[in-house]
């Protein structure tokens, strides 16, 4: 028995790739650079939209929907943002196929249904979305407009994972304009904190929250903060970004808004975005070298019960007690599943759910019905132990929570023990090459240092953290002056 | 005060399209043939969304997600289904921009980025579907598969419009594989079944299930069940499809399994769907000439209180009395509104909230206050009354429940009052042109007959009701014999 997963010491990426396909996640599409995201992982996606979304609701937002075609001279209109994405988009040029005269049966573009103007498949939406805002915003009684949309992205990547990096990827994409540069730059931050609580509460993962540089923004923000997440290889991983977009929009579609004393000012935006790439982050910060490991708010099944029988006679009884159990477990509001298929032995069912991380497994058979017991299996540390079924909604309850708080613990004395601190480029080097993580070091504040250090190392600033102390120093790159330490690391 | 909405005897289309507009659901986009879903016509649509999501939970189904783009010689793999949707695909042939030489700031088509082969943006999922599922489907102990996905599709329409005809819609498909016909029809069955229980049950509109004359059926389908509404205008809509695709798309991507006994058969399949059509269909069921009229089930605020008052000393103490109220209803599970707003007036509120379609207005003010009761108005019927506020909660909750019915018995006695059986040619044009609605007529069950009806009248077959009894007649058009009546309608 066993699941045959290539180890995460032997190869890190291999382990994910496998992993991701194994546990029933997703797996790559006929398109290329494109995944098909199957039920098991979808449902997980399903639990982080379902949260994120109430959280959304909570702080005053409203979904809407916004077309996936962006005309090509509206993307274009924001200049930066254009150049950042031209290089990656899907483009529509025709309407309509025809049969194909040399090929019986094969159908090809018919050159009469071209489009007047091409017409992108959205990479990100501020485009099409401040063209339509540019209507609805007049005075600064339509404002603020607090508006998310769930959606699917297209960037044609040339490169390309399951989950971290996909032609296509789904995301949910806010847009919200506001009267003043203060009221905007407050839904940035508190939209990044969002994404924060998110990530470390629900999802058990660690972030650092940070900007960016100025190199590292997103292509027509006037900051970019992030949550940053790091993974078990000692790379780094973007989780979310929220970005203070300036007037940059809002001049780029003439957005104006007469003010409470009549005069007329550009609106000022933020946007914001989580993506499916939150799987491969969930994959890579609690999986282990048995498979998945699912932080019990995410796990489409908390809890997997496993009759274990030999035989009709035992077969009735213990199906019978499986299902008392379970249903006690799910009237205390558990997520559990009951396996009663007669087709696989406990031992292949064990293997199943441990690659899939179900949090926590109770075997129960004819000796534990005596008794009066059940063997309860966990999947954060593969302990294992005997309760009493009296109680066990309550207990297992309680371990559920225990699991939670573990795995984000564990995530968490993972991170910090990985950012280092260093004052020279070659323990900058060192620490990157045999140890990994952030390393915390001055920076002169240029981006010819920043671009020098990543040709040289290929790790890049994830971010300048939120309050991050003052302190003085010289840059380990160019020995100029700083004042502040910042995260490098490479990244996913 | 008013709403200024062109009335439905004036121009009924007129109406439909000024109403989604005015009542804040969707507008056209600034790309040809898309719109923009709106907060308030989304929240509608979440509601929708969740509901058809927890039945198809509960009928065994689990979401999933498949690629955006099909490539083209998978698309054209199922000749039917090709044929039938060719004439309106949008077609990538590219994957990036570049810099126009010509026109500084301006991008172009970079021609050195043509894709090998074009990808279509999907119109329906069956092809890139079934190819993935050749890669899942082995033997019958993969069966059956019973998935979902929500999504966006594409279908380059030349005549648009907001809901009803878009060139990108939002819907759900299901996507279903099994060991043999009688379960894979039974599947397409009893999704047509859930459609209707959902469109009946949650949203107040009556539908006559049945089948699709050979003609209407979806391209690649050997049978379609469909749903059909009638709007107030006399016309049919197709409110939802379910379709026996038998095996043709396992036999065009060769997909068999190996059954009990060892032989390899291909599997047959079933595909369902409902759309933001449904919106549509909304509206042209309840609505009216003072504007949007909402079932309670789908309404994002059930009620709504508006609090009425002169000057501050009044404002506060009914304000309060507005809050305890609300919080009363809140506390009930009532989705209830309070809208304190102090920029504008009853008058106003009162306006907006009818054209929006608010099922219950609260109006409290000092004398409500001092006999301790409230004006309850309802949009239904547009009637109101003074009620006690003790008890408040509970009554409204039997209002809603009362709104929630009264609307699907009126739209039922419509329906029912506008089905006409006809038994000449002469009479069946009468009535089309006279009264509307479903005409119940004698066939000869050639497509011929059905092409030439149609071409005559704009009629079309809507279905053949299921459980339809039999009766020996002779066809209204060419007097051939006949043993059924079957139902025609104009339809959107």
């Amino acid at each position: 028995m066993g699941n045959n997963l290539t180890k995460r010491s032997q190869d890190y990426s291999k382990w994910y790739n496998e992993l991701v396909v194994k546990a029933d996640l997703a797996e790559n599409a006929a398109v290329r650079g494109c995944m098909v995201i199957k039920p098991y992982g979808y449902a997980i996606w399903e639990r982080m939209q379902a949260e994120l979304d109430r959280m959304f609701k909570e702080t005053g937002h409203s979904n809407a929907y916004f077309p996936l075609f962006v005309p090509k001279s509206l993307f274009e209109a924001e200049e930066k943002n254009a150049e950042g994405f031209a290089k990656e988009c899907a483009i529509v040029t025709h309407y309509r196929l025809e049969n194909d005269p040399d090929h019986a049966g094969k159908l090809r573009v018919d050159p009469k249904a071209k489009l007047e103007e091409e017409l992108i498949v959205r990479p990100t939406s501020e485009a099409i979305i401040w063209n339509t805002y540019k209507n609805w915003i007049q005075s600064y009684r339509d404002l603020p407009i607090l508006l998310n949309q769930w959606a699917n992205v297209v960037r044609w990547e040339m490169r390309t994972r399951l989950f971290l990096r996909t032609a296509e990827f789904l995301w949910q994409e806010g847009h919200t304009a506001h009267a003043t540069k203060q009221e905007a730059l407050d839904e940035a931050v508190l939209m990044n904190d969002v994404y924060a609580r998110f990530v470390e509460g629900f999802m058990g993962i660690p972030v650092i929250q940070g900007t960016k540089s100025e190199s590292e923004r997103f292509a027509g923000a006037v900051e970019t903060y992030c949550i940053e997440a790091l993974m078990q290889d000692g790379k780094a991983l973007q989780a979310g970004t929220s970005h203070f977009l300036g007037q940059n929009f809002a001049k780029a579609f003439d957005v104006k808004f007469a003010n409470k004393e009549g005069g007329l000012e550009h609106v000022w935006a933020t946007s914001w975005g989580v993506s499916t790439r939150l799987m491969g982050a969930l994959i890579m910060t609690h999986s282990d070298d048995q498979g998945l490991v699912l932080p019990p708010n995410l796990a489409p099944h908390q809890v997997v019960v496993v009759p274990i029988y030999r035989g009709e006679e035992e077969r009735s009884r213990v199906i019978d007690a499986a299902s008392e159990l379970a249903k006690s477990l799910k009237e205390a509001g558990i997520r559990v599943h009951l396996d009663s298929r007669d087709t696989h032995k406990p031992g292949f069912k064990f293997n199943e759910y441990e690659l899939k991380g179900v949090p926590l497994r109770i075997g129960i058979g004819p000796k534990d019905i005596e008794k009066g017991t059940v063997e309860l299996a966990r999947r954060d540390n593969l302990s294992k132990s005997f309760v009493a079924q009296e109680g066990l909604a309550t207990h297992v309850a309680g371990l559920l929570d225990e699991i939670q708080q573990n795995l984000f613990d564990r995530a968490l004395t993972f991170r910090n023990d990985h950012i280092t601190e260093v004052d020279s480029y070659t323990d900058f080097k060192k620490v990157l090459k045999e140890k990994g993580g952030f390393v915390s070091a001055h920076w002169d504040g240029t981006t010819e240092t920043e671009n020098k250090i990543k040709q040289e190392t290929k790790a890049t600033i994830r971010c300048i953290p939120l309050n991050n102390p003052s302190e003085e120093g010289v840059c380990v790159f160019s020995g100029a002056p700083s004042n502040q330490r910042v995260l490098f690391a490479k990244a996913y």
